[in-house]
């Protein structure tokens, strides 16, 4: 019955690659270069309009910023930009808790906040950016085998919030955009990174092939609010985690300068 | 009739005041203090959640960054951020531009970018951060006088942006959330700016109080869409300038960490 399923809800699209990716060299950086602070600036709004969503549709880093993106992404502040996402979506859901405590009736709330594996890498290989300088290349294969390895760590924000929000009792749903067959691969990988007792594992089954990430993602969204889920939060690395039909009513968009993901 | 009017259109909520609004002392800031890298990072951290909307609401930039938005804000970021909006904006306008010329049958494309004049200002005077700190003070009659005043100067990329659009044939509106009062003084002020030939200055009219600037600017672009214009972009410095009802295609973020308009 759609009334019964009105729990606290969370779902989560676990955010558990990118630190990986460049340790492990899946997607290939060209050697550092010294970097210039004209560099740094135009980089830095770069960065902007790719996390505001202001580029739109992007292939590849310019070459001028992978020195950049490598620096933020192994440095302090992808960690902290993560954790300052991370502590906003919390403080929402604490915030519902005791909304609800004040007008509660016995039905409880459904709460979604999803933030995700982020199984898929856009294909950058034949990236060339506006200045006509291949960048950052991508190896499918590569990417494939770290998938079976099942071995990526947690972005450890993600993993706080995700304890957080079992402590304070929601039901957790992990969204990704990997396929079915990678399931198992998946799941060991959660619960290799420290997550546990989510409520649901949602992957590409083969009706969802060939769907944008943001159709994908807003059909299983949809599904769920058929089921009599009210989606309270969501968060991603991508702005295709977050837009389309049957939005959250937060959404949490988590910094990924790496890639984009339509 | 309604299909007569298919031109190209931009609507432009244009942004004049941050720089000036430091600069006149209109927003009070404390004394500089020496500045602390973790201060840095924590203030870089917040700026990418207001951006990016993941802070939702917010009444006062934190007091241990208020030196770091003033650097923001003065500086080369502010500028360079704003213009990479603006060219991600352009070329969105060229690339419909020449779809337009290819599937040219005579009726021209309407289009909406805006960029407002951000009239409003929160009430920052009672703002405690969450530090419990009293961070920045907003008055509101220096405010008045100021706008009365009418010499704000332009954003560089918002101007050069409506230069090149006006260039490309595009129709621009203008939608601020000042008050009618204000149209004078407004439209006094875009002119001493460089802003000349807009198709329409929209502002908050009798029946327009009282409602949020999200719901405001929705039903302006909502009233421009049943006259026959469709709405391909959009931008603003807020989120309420670009989210709601009657969206645009496209929607462009430009940088503002100085106050939240909800």
């Amino acid at each position: 019955m759609a009334s019964s399923v009105h729990h606290l809800l969370f779902i989560i699209n676990l955010l558990i690659i990118p630190t990986t990716l460049l340790s492990q060299s899946i997607i290939q950086m060209p050697p550092r270069r010294h970097r210039i602070t004209d560099d740094n600036l135009y980089c830095d709004s770069w960065r902007f309009s790719v996390e505001t969503n202001d580029a739109g549709t992007w292939t590849s880093i310019p070459s001028r910023c992978v020195a950049f993106v490598q620096d933020y992404m192994t440095g302090d502040r992808y960690l902290s930009d993560s954790a300052a996402v991370a502590n906003y979506s919390l403080s929402f859901a604490r915030g519902f808790r005791s909304e609800e405590m004040v007008r509660t009736l016995g039905s409880s709330t459904s709460m979604r906040l999803c933030s995700p594996i982020c199984p898929t890498i856009r294909r950058m290989d034949s990236g060339l950016n506006s200045y006509g300088h291949r960048s950052v290349t991508f190896d499918e294969a590569s990417f494939d085998e770290w998938v079976d390895l099942a071995e990526a760590p947690a972005l450890p924000a993600s993993l706080k919030l995700y304890k957080e929000l079992k402590h304070l009792g929601f039901k957790i749903f992990l969204l990704t955009g990997r396929s079915e067959h990678q399931r198992n691969a998946t799941a060991k990988n959660l619960l290799y990174a420290g997550y546990n007792n989510w409520e649901r594992l949602l992957l590409r089954g083969p009706s969802d092939q060939g769907t944008t990430a943001t159709v994908y993602k807003s059909e299983k969204r949809s599904d769920l609010i058929n089921e009599g889920y009210r989606i309270h939060g969501s968060s991603g690395d991508q702005w295709s985690d977050l837009l389309g039909f049957a939005v959250a009513q937060r959404s949490f968009k988590l910094p990924n300068p790496m890639y984009y993901i339509a």
